[in-house]
């Protein structure tokens, strides 16, 4: 199979990439390297199934030129960060839905009918049910970000219907594991390498949030490619538990070995958009037998991990 | 109050116009006249208290000059043609989501935070759930035009939630009644004054719709937008009733004396993406003192006489 991945250099992209090149598939990578490093990409470029292309979504017909002989789009590329989404709305249109449009009409264009999403938790805004269902009560959306993504949703589902498509949605909560480059983790590492005697909190503290593993989530997701068999196959994707802000902070700041003082932003919500309580259903991903390998305490752990030995990441960004 | 009009030239657009002025508001309209017809604010048009702009909405400059002294927008302008999607996907992004989009940062930059908006039943795609109920299980998209307006009702809420926005979010079964210029009345209308012995009929004509008058559909946004407080407001509008493509082809023919023979295309869908069974739950605005005067069948005949009486409609289309 030729795997064409959207996102390629990204934290998620370049985890899915290495695993598509150890089962033997061609792969087809895609990155304009705005927030992606090439570095991600080291091992991945000396195996010759691999070939990068540097191409920014947006550009639709360097776009469709690039998908020639795919069988299947892995769309990862997007805008991820949630919190600053009222600093730019345009951002989260442009990159998240005009973008997964492009897409869309650029495996059109070479008959590729195929694809893989990844959508977020965050469609599901502050929902009157938790764990959110799949087909849970239709949402309001709290977050450009989530609004974008249900949008591309949105898009998928209608080429699946109209172009005869065929599409796996994943709906992630935050993911940890390698290559981590944002989220609360890769901050709070950044404040306490800066200062380690103390630790800035968005909220109270007290939001309770689902984490997966990078491997767990990409395990998931072949998983559900090759036997979830519906026109539109939605699922949630996350450890079935939850954990505080709290826990979280405490389990980092175990593995750094450090004891900072908090300062709290305070409120229920660390920003605009923030939803308090992510907890997402996974049965339907479960029936299918998957079950993931690490907990969240441990995939927290892993990440400091990673960061520990990988402090240019830090670098890159500053 | 100072009501800005999308789509003010359109079939719900002028009809509200007129309500507005009606009621001694001062309205702005806009429109690019690419479906609306001026003649339909002939009326308005003399009252000093009516000012319309001819402006593109993908046009965000002129939008945003456009709109200096509003208190609430009522977004109407669209693509409203749900049946043609997969001839030209880009126009559903570009007319509904990104004009949405447009529309959102034309209000943030002049400080108007009220927004009514015209989305669709086509939203709820083939709920598994019949009546639709707003707060009913999470659908998957069957059209781009669905899509389309689902994208832009997330765009709403994630302003309202971002930037203090209010909304009130409409899904409209099809509307009927005066300066009705799209949809099956009209067609088969059309297909009658040329050869009035014979109708054909996409899909099997068992296929379940709902419908309202424009007048109920109009009283029904007025009396949400003044009495529904919550931050985003969403209410389904049509009947509480459907009826079957044949009972209403019985009705046009009735009304038009005709007794054409029927040939349908067959199948349960009349075309790609087409929803055999729309019945939307309407309890929530009932509960608002809402109540329809016009059933399906009087809605129906008035579109009918309106045709009659305007048959103007078709030249200009054709």
């Amino acid at each position: 199979m030729n795997f064409i991945v959207n996102g390629c250099a990204g934290f998620i992209g370049s985890n899915i990439v290495d695993k598509l090149l150890e089962l033997n598939h061609q792969v087809t990578g895609i990155d304009n390297l705005s927030t992606g490093n090439i570095k991600f990409l080291e091992s991945a470029l000396k195996n010759p199934n691999f070939s990068f292309k540097k191409i920014d979504i947006l550009n639709i017909e360097e776009l469709k030129e690039s998908y020639i002989g795919g069988d299947i789009v892995i769309h990862l590329a997007a805008n991820a960060d949630v919190r600053s989404g009222t600093d730019h709305p345009r951002k989260d249109l442009e990159q998240n839905t005009i973008a997964t449009y492009n897409v869309l009409e650029a495996m059109r264009a070479n008959s590729i009918s195929k694809i893989v999403f990844s959508s977020t938790g965050s469609v599901y805004g502050e929902s009157p049910e938790i764990p959110m269902r799949e087909d849970g009560p239709f949402p309001i959306q709290t977050s450009l970000y989530g609004a974008s993504k249900l949008a591309g949703e949105g898009l998928i589902a209608a080429y699946c219907e109209g172009f005869g498509f065929q599409s796996w949605i994943f709906r992630f909560v935050s993911i940890l594991g390698k290559r981590y480059t944002h989220g609360h983790v890769y901050d709070f590492y950044r404040q306490l390498k800066s200062d380690p005697t103390s630790l800035y909190i968005l909220g109270n503290g007290k939001q309770r949030k689902s984490y997966l593993h990078v491997d767990d989530c990409i395990e998931a997701i072949l998983l559900a490619v090759n036997n979830a068999k519906e026109k539109v196959n939605i699922f949630n994707l996350g450890v079935d538990d939850y954990c505080e802000v709290n826990d979280s902070i405490d389990w980092i700041c175990g593995e750094l070995q450090l004891n900072p003082s908090f300062e709290y932003s305070g409120g229920e919500k660390g920003w605009i958009g923030d939803n308090p309580f992510i907890y997402l259903d996974t049965q339907r991903i479960m029936k299918l037998g998957w079950k993931p390998k690490y907990t969240i305490k441990e995939g927290v752990i892993k990440t400091v991990q990673f960061l520990k030995e990988n402090e240019w990441v830090f670098e890159e960004r500053e």
